[in-house]
């Protein structure tokens, strides 16, 4: 076998520093997936560096760059706006990561971060317009609160967002109707429709109107999808399909594998897309030789998963199940993971083993 | 090397099935030791099958087995009772596992999985004494409803107490003011003061009086302290007493690694015990050399963590710095972890490495 590429580890075995990380970063238990909208705490959380400590009192988020009118705006400031609540859909760029081989060392993401809340806070559009940002404006670089070290570089947490996208973006201080936990960016964070959570900055504390492309890590090294060789290529914008199923059954509590009486029994489950409304959810119920069509649950809203169920009836014996979801824009979950160098945007289908009893 | 134990494995790498473990079942992040009361989706959490999607209008909790008045409660039954609020530290009785070698294969913590609740709710020794049990009754059953296999058994989670320990638990319906969260056992869970997890059985449905010692799953085979030829021995009961330290400075993302400036600093964390107050609390910041005695905060409540600070004038150069926690019972964290086949209890200190800048 060929040696993995610098940065990754070939073969199972989880390191230290990984584990250490998915001690602190933790995804949505897959049976959580029955509440449309995530309780807070299930809800997956990707926390960069340290959750920082904010006093709401002095907050203010600075608006300025290539404008004409620079805005410094406090929590009231931003709550006497007009009001926005919306459920919306987002995970991790790095969701399924570890599944890949050689794996990217970082946080060792299986196939569950991802989460729905209903967010609430004013539209980051018409501020933008009344700052009014020059002709030449391109982007918009987004500064966090959280501090840290990465790829050597001391930094804030800081990414940018083409500014054609950031009208749609929500300035949130709601989460399903209580503030913001401190985990989610108490008090204020972004949260664009349709893209990877990177964008979605926690504990947002300025916005800068740029002319040209930011080039701070998170955009220049981080999240851009990297060929074998090292070389970074496209960023990582908005989420390729997905869908995940609740799991069937009952668990072996080591090895989470399912077991489950015969009989009628309707898997259920959720999908998404950033990229065009979820059409079409494919089941298999024998590891990918036969796909047969899931219903599809009435939408939530245009930026929210989608319910699907299908009945299913369980005969004795070891099954493996898995769903597949198709987006309007014609993306289709591949069955086995696309390998790249920082485990961006895998988004195969997942496999549940079921061993159903009896016969 | 000696091979290691059955269900146990040398050196570092985690396996697949841990990691799914720990995807599931979050820690503390330890900057979240700044709040003396855990925000609810940052209490650490160990869901041992499934959470169980629970119906609260149709709810009852039974009370049987050998007593006089059998009784079967409403969620509305429990809430017209006499309510307390107590704020209560807890921690999982495997904290600190993965820390082992040979490590014992199951949920691989660290050493975060703990908090702090505002638990409300009200006591279980008066609707104990209203039921009457037999002059026999040693235990109390505890039958919760998430169901599933462990050891090959399958099994509704089931865990006992001394009957003398019952009267202090409480039977939990609200933490931090809200609603349990679904993986905080919705609608009630048992919390028993001074005790590990493994005891504050969530979604908690009956209560059976026993007059023989229980020989389900949890208490024969799980949660006790094995020997290395697999014998097992007493069971676990109440924590021994551990500290934590908010690590100074800023993380590495990958590594966790500490970086800080030179000059004065307070070293803050929290410490706490199941076998008495917290009496002192030592701070090393050159690995365990010397230590110098932290200030205790003021106490929280009987059966809270305790914050501890200190001042440090961190000099450029790396440290290791740990924190060592003795009780009033005269028990202190060792320094280095004491190994047992299923890695309960270790509650050896934690270390944390710190870069400072400069010279």
């Amino acid at each position: 076998m060929d040696p993995a590429p610098a940065g990754t580890v070939a073969g199972e075995g989880i390191t230290h520093e990984e584990l250490r990380l998915a001690a602190r970063n933790h995804a949505l238990p897959l049976e959580a997936l029955r509440h449309p909208i995530t309780p807070a705490g299930l809800h997956y959380l990707l926390i960069h560096f340290d959750i920082p400590d904010v006093d709401p009192g002095s907050f203010r988020l600075e608006i300025g760059g290539a404008v004409a009118r620079p805005m410094s705006l406090s929590l009231d400031d931003l709550r006497s706006r007009e009001r926005v609540t919306e459920p919306i859909t987002f995970e991790c760029a790095g969701n399924g990561r570890a599944l890949l081989d050689p794996r990217p060392i970082s946080q060792p993401w299986l196939t569950e971060a991802v989460g729905t809340a209903q967010w609430a806070g004013t539209h980051l559009g018409p501020l933008l317009d009344e700052a009014e940002p020059s002709r030449d404006a391109i982007e918009v670089q987004l500064t966090a609160l959280d501090r840290g070290v990465e790829g050597g570089v001391p930094q804030a947490y800081e990414r940018s967002l083409p500014i054609a996208e950031a009208g749609a973006a929500l300035l949130a201080d709601e989460m399903n109707g209580g503030p913001l936990p401190p985990q989610h960016g108490f008090p204020l964070r972004l949260v664009v429709p349709g893209w990877y959570g990177m964008t979605n900055v926690k504990w947002l504390t300025r916005i800068t109107v740029l002319e040209e492309p930011f080039t701070g890590y998170q955009n220049a090294v981080g999240y851009r999808m990297y060929a074998p060789d090292g070389t970074p290529g496209e960023p990582i914008t908005r989420m390729l399909p997905r869908s995940l199923m609740v799991p069937p059954g009952v668990p072996e509590f080591m090895t989470r594998e399912r077991q489950m009486e015969p009989g009628p029994v309707t898997l259920t489950g959720r999908a998404w897309s950033g990229r065009g409304p979820i059409e079409r959810v494919e089941v298999t119920t024998d590891g990918g030789d036969t796909f047969a069509d899931a219903t599809l649950d009435p939408p939530l809203g245009p930026h929210a998963w989608r319910g699907w169920r299908l009945a299913w009836d369980a005969p004795p014996g070891e099954h493996e199940l898995a769903s597949r979801a198709t987006d309007a824009a014609g993306n289709a979950q591949p069955l086995d993971p696309a390998w790249n160098l920082k485990g961006y945007s895998n988004n195969a289908v997942e496999r549940i083993r079921v061993v159903v009893a009896g016969a």
